[in-house]
């Protein structure tokens, strides 16, 4: 005879649920964000979108300016995951940055790397803006450092890796402002078109040097 | 004899004066949205910072929103006045081109560019934003042209001239947010470095192809 499931959920479940409810909250919360803007977003217009009450967004992550500090440290993680990623891959430099590249600007698509770009800084605590510095300063610096390695290996040129990172940066932070995915093309293959203007330049080529 | 100056101005002098502190009003404010963020500025303190009083402020601006509006139209109208001064120039299109990018990058690191790439749109009522918006429409297609001319006159490669422009607006509106004049090269200096990456693109070129 088949043993009847227990009714009481196991710690691991319960773990399991309350991040499926947290990363819920986020998301609409960071719709929210992108949408209205931090200061005209209301905790109880986010909680109201899932059939909750306000005391349970606070639970889960806190007040106003906390879960706008979960949000972006969860898109900022996203594009430093895809430096770890990028910075594990075999393949000369370019190659490697190129990869990062793409999927930096996918994240900067996304709800959560939307808010990344889109929040002013204003809209924080010192506290919260230090943290936040860090984590931007981490990915500048795997940018830097992918650069500095192609520049080593020979499938990079470039005078100055820290503003070849700011020009790549500046570049593709702005889909966050301007790219609608109901117009153009699909996210990836914005994303791909737009790290190939930066990886050929806009003068032209005598012939190809991409090996 | 010399005939005795007359103690009244005459009305060009009056509108000269007129000018200079709408202009002195304008700095002051935008200096403080930069630095605070719009919401959190006052324009009692901006009126105090001059040694006026806010009455003054609305005399010549109107309300906040309507000083913020003022400071992001002088912002934008530099960045157009930059694309008709390039339009005029002689040359192959790419020249033109880098000129006003050069110009523009400066633009976006001086006190009004700052504030025109730092403002949120949430900042704005709907109709600013109508305002706003067709600038920077304009200037989006002044950008599109010269790098559709430079496609004709064989001088700019590139497969998109639209989302060409999305690349290099975004790599020169980013100063906005990172250039710090007292760290690195001056503004000139750094925004031509900048327009030279995005010319060269970051894979090596075998021979330089800029004629």
């Amino acid at each position: 005879m088949a043993q009847t499931p227990s009714p009481f959920r196991t710690a691991e479940q319960r773990s399991r649920d309350r991040q499926a409810k947290k990363l819920a909250l986020m998301e609409a919360a960071v719709r929210m964000f992108n949408t209205r803007g931090f200061h005209a977003s209301s905790l109880d217009d986010v909680a109201a979108s899932l059939g909750v009450t306000k005391p349970t967004v606070y639970h889960y992550l806190g007040n106003k300016e906390n879960v706008l500090l979960e949000c972006l440290r969860f898109g900022l993680k996203q594009l430093l995951d895809a430096a770890t990623h990028a910075r594990a891959q075999t393949g000369v430099a370019a190659e490697r940055l190129r990869s990062f590249l793409i999927v930096y600007t996918q994240v900067n698509m996304s709800d959560f790397g939307r808010c990344v770009i889109r929040t002013p800084d204003e809209a924080l605590s010192e506290e919260s803006r230090e943290v936040l510095r860090g984590l931007k300063r981490q990915i500048h610096a795997e940018m830097r450092s992918l650069i500095a390695e192609g520049q080593a290996d020979g499938s990079i040129a470039c005078e100055d890796a820290n503003l070849l990172a700011f020009t790549l940066a500046g570049a593709l932070n702005w889909p966050a402002r301007w790219y609608d995915e109901s117009r153009g093309h699909p996210p990836e293959e914005t994303a791909r078109r737009l790290v190939d203007n930066l990886a050929a330049g806009f003068l032209p080529r005598s012939r190809p040097s991409n090996p």
